[in-house]
């Protein structure tokens, strides 16, 4: 069902070292085509190479496109495991409702996935905090200026080898609340993981570093109160012994690694609220001593402790600027089950049958 | 400056009458690039091509782009002209940088298009109505996963004949208000004519489709109350005697027409207010009979009268759904400036010092 085309020409790997994120790429892809005659179709694996398009196609002038973003593991026991991957695929499908694109079959999906890792296993880095990370994308690419969806796309599965995010151990950023520029409102596609959520940060996201902080964090269109994400990450907070979490909206991601935070957290029996949250609410909490801990949850960090905020001038230290316990546990025992060194009891892990290469000999 | 590389493969134009929009491409195009080392550099005009793009690169993912859309005309007198080119350039450069994108060289833009239309010239369609669409964009290239702005870019200009909007006269569309989805919303980027604007509204406008309308009309995102623009126009009402338009309050586009719609209007001795406003504003002028007309403006279809609302379920009946003679009054006046019929007092009309070519020989 998937054609696989060997390349014959293999890159020479980067040392582990040095990875980085998303920079080096395997020497694969999957590609599926879709016509409207035709469904999805011709699902091949081939060398990685660049895509061709009418300069007219509509992901150019139009931002018809959506994209995920997933890990595969190399384990302590040496086996390759895929972090919930059937989430990353069902959130892929509610995002093309969402911007007019044809649903992906789950199953051939999946199967792509599991293959292209398969084709490119010696890819996998093998050192702590390293993996492989998988971005599938589709993209508009009928060569029509009408503005409509189009009648043509391609999906694509590329994948990068990427380094360690906290090679010195996990530590605390510090946050710049953004109230005057918005990532998205409810009714709109913030919901979606499409390009045009993340062109649209890029502004205050570049004010926020120069002011020396190292993500935004965004409040809601209307009101320019409510707490909604942190750079491209969802967003929790310990209050007076409680953990809370904006709800999902409609405007915020819905997080695989949010889903999962909540699961572990309420496996501990600790309950977590996930409610509308202002930043007056979080700035009285701080003030009075009662903001414990907080934190970012994505695919890229896993956990991100939030160590400084700064909104309208204001500037507020949580947890004296240090990893709060929680934030250490939760990030501990999440990679822990990523890197099979923790019993998964939530069936996250999905096994690929394949056994990791070490590649010190190559990529060091 | 500009190095040109005749095409040695010229296509067949298609006939004047089925021209359609935005379906067919001349036979060059215009490429600019940009290095963060370089600057913008390397402007030529090619071929029409096929762009080769790494599959990272940031476009795809993060939907850095921008476009604009202005049209040259062939005269009555045969000669060619270019409605507010410079109107477009400045605008191009505002979403430019609202999107984290390196400004364009003003006058390296303009020359570029006046040379590709100079290029293409026999591309330049004659009948009436008929129209050289001309699309300038950028796209980020940086084959790169990191959520940041691109290192790296692609300006081009692509060009398409275009036929009349109103083959059969200019003609009255039913519209539907949007009362759930939303477009943009202040703070966003709904000022930029960036990709991600568009797809948002794909989902909508299939509905808006299916139900019968031909358009959405889009509703600010924190009320769902004040109105924003129709479809990818902008919008005006003529309300007991008054004419008024939605102020550029951030998240709407600041037309190029519709700019042009408010001096001809002023000439004219007609004030034109720019303010807020209401769904329901609208409604209660409907039903107490003071709705006069209302009508959408774009570089497309120019004046687009609307005949009919549909709001949360009720029609509302718009001059008796027929075209208002302050609508057709402009469409007619803008028209006859744009095709060199009527006095062009506004210094909008750009010369090109081209010919037009009657292709009636080679396109019908």
């Amino acid at each position: 069902m998937i054609r696989v085309e060997q390349s014959t020409n293999l890159k020479a790997k980067p040392p582990q070292g040095e990875l980085g994120f998303g920079k080096y790429f395997t020497d694969h892809m999957f590609m599926l085509d879709y016509e409207a005659s035709q469904g999805w179709h011709d699902a091949r694996i081939v060398p990685y190479q660049p895509l061709t398009l009418d300069p007219a196609a509509k992901v150019f002038h139009y931002g018809q496109t959506i994209f995920e973003g997933l890990k595969a593991y190399h384990g302590s026991d040496g086996r390759v495991r895929l972090f919930r991957p059937e989430a990353n695929i069902a959130r892929m499908n509610r995002s093309n409702v969402r911007m007019s694109v044809p649903e992906l079959d789950s199953e051939l999906f999946l199967a792509a996935l599991e293959r292209l890792i398969e084709v490119d296993a010696a890819w996998i880095p093998s050192e702590p905090g390293t993996s492989l990370y998988i971005r599938p994308f589709v993209i508009a690419t009928q060569a029509l200026l009408g503005v409509a969806p189009s009648e043509q796309y391609q999906f694509a599965i590329i994948m990068s080898p990427v380094g360690a995010y906290y090679p010195e151990g996990i530590n605390p950023v510090r946050i710049f609340v953004e109230s005057e520029h918005v990532r998205a409102s409810v009714g709109g596609v913030g919901e979606a993981k499409t390009a045009g959520n993340y062109a649209a940060t890029f502004m205050s996201q570049q004010t926020a570093k120069e002011s020396g902080y190292t993500q935004v964090m965004w409040l809601d269109s209307a009101q320019h109160r409510y707490i909604e994400e942190v750079g491209s990450m969802n967003v929790f907070f310990c209050i007076d012994g409680k953990v809370c979490t904006p709800a999902l909206s409609g405007s915020i991601l819905a997080g695989v690694t949010r889903s999962s935070i909540i699961q572990l957290l309420e496996s501990w029996g600790i309950e977590v609220l996930e409610r509308a949250i202002t930043i007056e609410e979080v700035y009285e909490a701080g003030r009075a001593g009662l903001l414990e801990e907080s934190f970012g949850t994505g695919t890229a960090a896993v956990v991100s402790p939030i160590g400084e905020l700064c909104w309208r001038g204001e500037q507020l230290l949580i947890g004296d600027g240090r990893t709060g316990a929680l934030s250490k546990r939760l990030y501990d025992t999440l990679t822990g089950i990523q890197y099979g060194t923790v019993e998964d009891r939530f069936g996250w892990m999905r096994e690929t049958g394949l056994q990791g290469i070490i590649r010190s000999d190559i990529m060091e």
